[in-house]
């Protein structure tokens, strides 16, 4: 076999934004295949912000990713060799192949964060089982549905509406007959946010005046549940415009993944106590033996044309360090795909 | 009739600590009750946190208390005359009869919050329905029970644990099989916590090091409820001691009653994702329909000698403004009763 397995390894933790010096791009050797594993090769790599969080040093929900390991990932590849009875040369896999061509990983992981499991390209392209199908359409699912415990024609508002998870969360309450309201940056975005994934109003974020203008959106409602992936100043100001008996579900803080310094309690937090309202934190993990559940529904959606698959696919694994750094600028639009 | 209603009411908003220039203290004629109300002497009277927050302008979970109006506050006190055929001439009563020595009120009030009721002086002593079997009990009872959620055996922890609220919710816990630690302010509160009151652990948050005494007490364990009277910066520590599945419940926060610059967010929230966590606020009034039920189970542990009523009486009504002031300089030990 001539060809070599490309790789995107932690060289060294960042202090803030990662650069250069982060990554290391080389050419190594095929893994091969031990005992119960298969041989991936990787089509596509999921890029999310969460990554910033698996590089400190710190344990969070999931270990960091060691100095000198390939970046861990979610991903999806085709199994070219087999040394487990339940996957065949050609089967479509998702798995956690990490930024790299070639994967050799056990099929049996009792860790759900380590999980393979086939996916039918039948149902949906390959990439949407990176998207929709995958993690951020888990996230958006259960975080909306079992932790937001969404009732049907509710007020939802969602930070990083353009994003993987937020567009998802919109189009899934736009279908429960929710009024829905997006948070994004840039009038782009926002004219996205209403124009093709049919949210009721979008503020721009980056504009002056958040408060007012999310007042003007919401009208005479209030905030039923806030889908909170940014943190920052926009959790503290959603807070003020709770509903009673509203949830705050907490997916992320991409304010402060790559600058500590921006992390900020909500000071508007005693809204909580006024409205009789909760604030909840989740990890899509817990869900995973009821990822068909969603994937199921969310499958159906797609096909009948209810729900949007919005995807930013960039192409070379060279292009990792630059794509990823996107995520914390905003640059992406929707959510970012690697093919290696 | 010679005698006369002294009344305390609030004579101007207070930036900051209440003085003397918030209050009038003064003789006026007796109330009289008009048609379907009682007439009630004042025999004791509920001070709690809670009051700074109705004295401001802005309307929270309550109308604010108007500049020139006698000052709200629950009490309990003897009907002496009856214009309603549900009272008589003789019956103890607890109502909304604010900081005065006599009240013309009515008793059909539909806001839980202006609710007026008989009491049982044969179930327990008159100052217990303002204590263990008034609003600070029910709040330690539904914020414990329902809010939080507990779970025999769980781990509690509790701030203002020497106050009315806090040490009952602590006794509840440890009747409930809990590990219970206090958090109070100097050796002395800390001492009556765990001596008299039987918790666990007390840590003194006015000493140095809160999180290593806190994690001391905690030992191997993890706090399963926070139950929170206070917010700040132990609010923020208590959040990264938390269990999985642990909930925060809301109840107040004395630190930034009086001074709004001391208001912050918890930076530390996003435990509330690591540990699939919950934060959640409540009003007791939202369960008064509720609240017969806890008075008897409240009863029952009273009588059995299972919960203490800790309570800190202070005769005169003169004394109002300085007794008012200890709740939030932490110079009272139990509930605050006066008896005007």
């Amino acid at each position: 076999m001539t060809e070599t397995n490309r790789t995107v390894r932690l060289a060294a933790r960042p202090d803030g934004l990662p650069d250069a010096s982060t990554w290391t791009i080389a050419d190594e050797a095929m893994p091969h295949p031990g005992p119960g594993e298969i041989l991936v090769r990787v089509a596509m790599i999921s890029l999310d912000p969460a990554m910033r969080g698996w590089i400190n040093a710190g344990r969070s929900y999931i270990a960091p990713v060691e100095v000198g390991a390939v970046m861990r990932a979610g991903a999806i590849g085709e199994v070219i060799a087999s040394h487990s009875p339940a996957y065949a040369t050609g089967d479509f896999v998702y798995g956690p192949f990490g930024v790299q061509r070639f994967a050799a990983v056990r099929t049996d992981a009792k860790d759900h964060s380590d999980l393979v499991y086939k996916i039918d390209t039948g149902l949906a392209p390959a990439s949407n089982w990176l998207s929709v199908l995958g993690l951020p359409g888990m996230t958006a699912y259960f975080g909306l549905l079992d932790v937001g415990a969404l009732k049907d024609g509710e007020t939802v508002v969602v930070s990083a509406a353009s994003g993987g998870v937020g567009a998802l969360v919109g189009q899934i309450a736009k279908l429960k007959g929710c009024h829905v309201v997006g948070i994004a940056g840039g009038p782009d975005k926002c004219r996205f946010v209403t124009g093709e994934l049919g949210f009721d109003a979008c503020v721009d974020y980056k504009a002056d005046g958040l408060y007012k203008a999310l007042q003007a959106a919401l009208g005479d409602r209030r905030i039923d549940i806030y889908f909170d992936n940014v943190g920052g100043p926009i959790l503290e100001t959603c807070m003020t415009l709770l509903a009673m008996h509203a949830r705050v579900v907490v997916c992320g803080a991409i304010v402060g993944y790559n600058d500590t310094s921006k992390i900020q309690g909500p000071r508007t937090y005693m809204n909580l106590l006024v409205q009789r309202a909760r604030m909840e934190g989740f990890v899509v993990f817990d869900f995973a033996d009821r990822y068909r559940q969603a994937q199921a529904a969310i499958g159906g959606w797609l096909r009948a044309g209810k729900v949007k698959a919005l995807e930013d696919v960039r192409d070379g694994i060279d292009q990792f360090p630059a794509a990823l750094n996107d995520l914390y600028s905003g640059g992406n639009f929707g959510k970012l795909i690697l093919k290696p």
